[in-house]
């Protein structure tokens, strides 16, 4: 266990070397710390910002080594982090955050959701599928027109199909490949909404103002917040969140997604434990970013303020929409976020903005 | 001469490796540049965030080729750049900004104030000294007490002394080490204020809400931004700093410190041709800071805007100050900027706070 709160000149091990990780190690550098990636990707964005980069995959024993022998801790920008890297970490006596409970539960839909409704926060009714028999009978129970997913992987839309109905349940298991699966029944909801929340090693929890999202081809487009929400919502909102962080014993930043029902009732879509594209706003919207805020998490140091300076509405640039980079420099209101990714390849997120206005009273 | 404005995906050089060249860094890698750090010294902080690391003497021939090879274009974060340098860089080939006029004027106290004086911008009285013969003329026409200075190097204090009569003359020429030098009478002022301001490419100007400075000990301790002042102090501040820009065919940004006199007119005391300790409340204060826009006018793009998200007291935190991390990391209004410097030397600028107050309507 290193000391805590962790001193300026520590080393922190981030795992991934996409954006996440980019922005991650930024923020660390702001609060004096050395960084270490490790990222399979030769040319990765986030290990040419940090102090120090390993190439190799997440499982390879020696980087580990190489790993623990470095970091004082380790944290990472994606959730599927395999549980033997964890325990491996974890046995070389490095500690790891968010931890393994938090990975497990976040890895697996039917886990996640399961979880979710035991800690007494609601999600679309669901079902477990393993076979065509089993979802032949969540077919039964749910109802159709619902939504086949794989319950491991797949993210912005993959690894999913509709279930039309009876008649298209073995159609439906071809194309998911026959994974493990969980059927859920579709939302009904009226817009789309997100919080970071953020939980200490001293259990606080703080919750940034709700975010709107919209999405398009299943991948984020645009983020609007603080959204304009009822009181009511938002303290439903931060409720959710901060019950699922201290029934996790969570340390870090989390993503959750919620629906907003039409009865304004809010149900819980999944959960990331990691920060989150929909929480980039607060990159210039806030004092404290998401970025820095998970670092201060992680690093045991005390939470930061989630107080919003400015309306902000957060776009994603994805694909060739990063070339217009030159207008967007040029427009006053626009904070440009480019991730220096060298191949702009379709779906793929090259760079965000942020257009900030004064914020409402 | 590059392409501009410069493409995300270029590479940045960056010559100096002391905080300023780390704060500008993370700036470029914001707007997804890479970057190249050219320091002397082997740990340095700035190379630690950067995505490649030189470690040789400034004037290394072999060290600048790979600068070249490497880098689109050049900065620094220092303006004591050798002139052999830029001169070395230039011939090979590499783009230098802010270039060579604006390096050698500010490198001379008395070919600086000469510049000043010559484009109408008002300084102390001030006469050159080169020998005991020239500094008992330049007592005889500035009056004494006054102050000696060296008139290159020197910073924080260091290379001056006052002469308090004809007496004293052979002792603080003695004092400073008889090199040549300035003498300057000393200015009446009530206030030390600052304006950092930035010139693009294309030769917009753009100004930041001037700051109010505070020393101790000749090392800046505090700024307060927005400073409370008139309407017309403002308009001389920013009329002052465009005249210096423009003559100097600047690109970047630049620290112009000012003294404000007793009837409110104000005085230009120096100019720094880089990003500027008085700035770093804009890290925290304003939507583009000065590292931001410094990168943004040296690559070609356009100026971002300059308004005030806030009020912002920035306080630096000199040697063993920065002891206080931990405390400053659990204050709710002070946003924390830890340079990562290993040891704690006193004088030494090892990080600074900015803390934060609405704006004043």
């Amino acid at each position: 266990m290193p000391e805590f709160p962790l001193p300026p000149g520590s080393t922190i091990g981030i795992l991934g070397g996409g954006q996440l990780g980019r922005m991650l190690a930024l923020a660390a550098a702001r609060l004096g710390f050395d960084t270490l990636i490790l990222s399979p990707e030769p040319d990765g964005i986030a290990g040419r910002v940090a102090t120090h980069n390993i190439v190799a995959p997440y499982d390879d024993r020696d980087a580990l080594e190489a790993v623990a022998q470095m970091a004082s801790l380790v944290t990472f920008e994606f959730e599927n982090v395999p549980a033997q890297v964890v325990q491996t970490l974890t046995g070389l006596g490095v500690e790891v955050a968010p931890g393994a409970l938090a990975l497990a539960t976040a890895q697996d839909r039917v886990v996640e959701k399961t979880f979710l409704n035991e800690c007494g926060v609601p999600t679309v009714a669901f079902a477990a599928v393993d076979d065509l028999a089993s979802l032949a009978e969540a077919i039964d129970r749910i109802g159709a027109p619902s939504l086949l997913k794989t319950r491991r992987e797949g993210y912005d839309g993959k690894g999913q199909t509709w279930v039309e109905s009876h008649a298209d349940a073995a159609a439906a298991w071809e194309r998911i490949g026959r994974a493990p699966a969980i059927l859920e029944a579709p939302a009904d909801f009226t817009r789309e909404l997100s919080v970071i929340a953020a939980r200490s090693r001293s259990g606080d929890v703080v919750a940034y103002p709700v975010g709107e999202n919209h999405h398009q081809d299943g991948i984020l487009r645009r983020t609007r917040a603080p959204a304009d929400l009822s009181k009511a919502a938002r303290e439903q909102a931060e409720t959710i969140a901060a019950r699922i962080l201290t029934r996790l014993d969570y340390v870090g930043v989390m993503g959750v997604e919620l629906f907003e029902l039409k009865d304004g009732r809010l149900v819980v879509n999944e959960f990331a434990p990691r920060v989150h594209n929909s929480g980039h706003w607060t990159l210039d919207g806030c004092e404290v970013d998401q970025f820095e805020q998970h670092i201060r998490a992680v690093a045991g140091w005390p939470l930061g303020p989630v107080t919003p300076l400015a309306r902000v509405e957060m776009e994603n640039l994805i694909g060739d929409e990063i070339h217009t980079w030159p207008r967007l420099a040029a427009e006053l209101e626009a904070r440009l976020w480019h991730y220096g990714k060298a191949e702009a390849r379709p779906g793929r997120k090259m760079g965000h903005v942020n257009r900030l206005w004064p914020l409402k009273d």
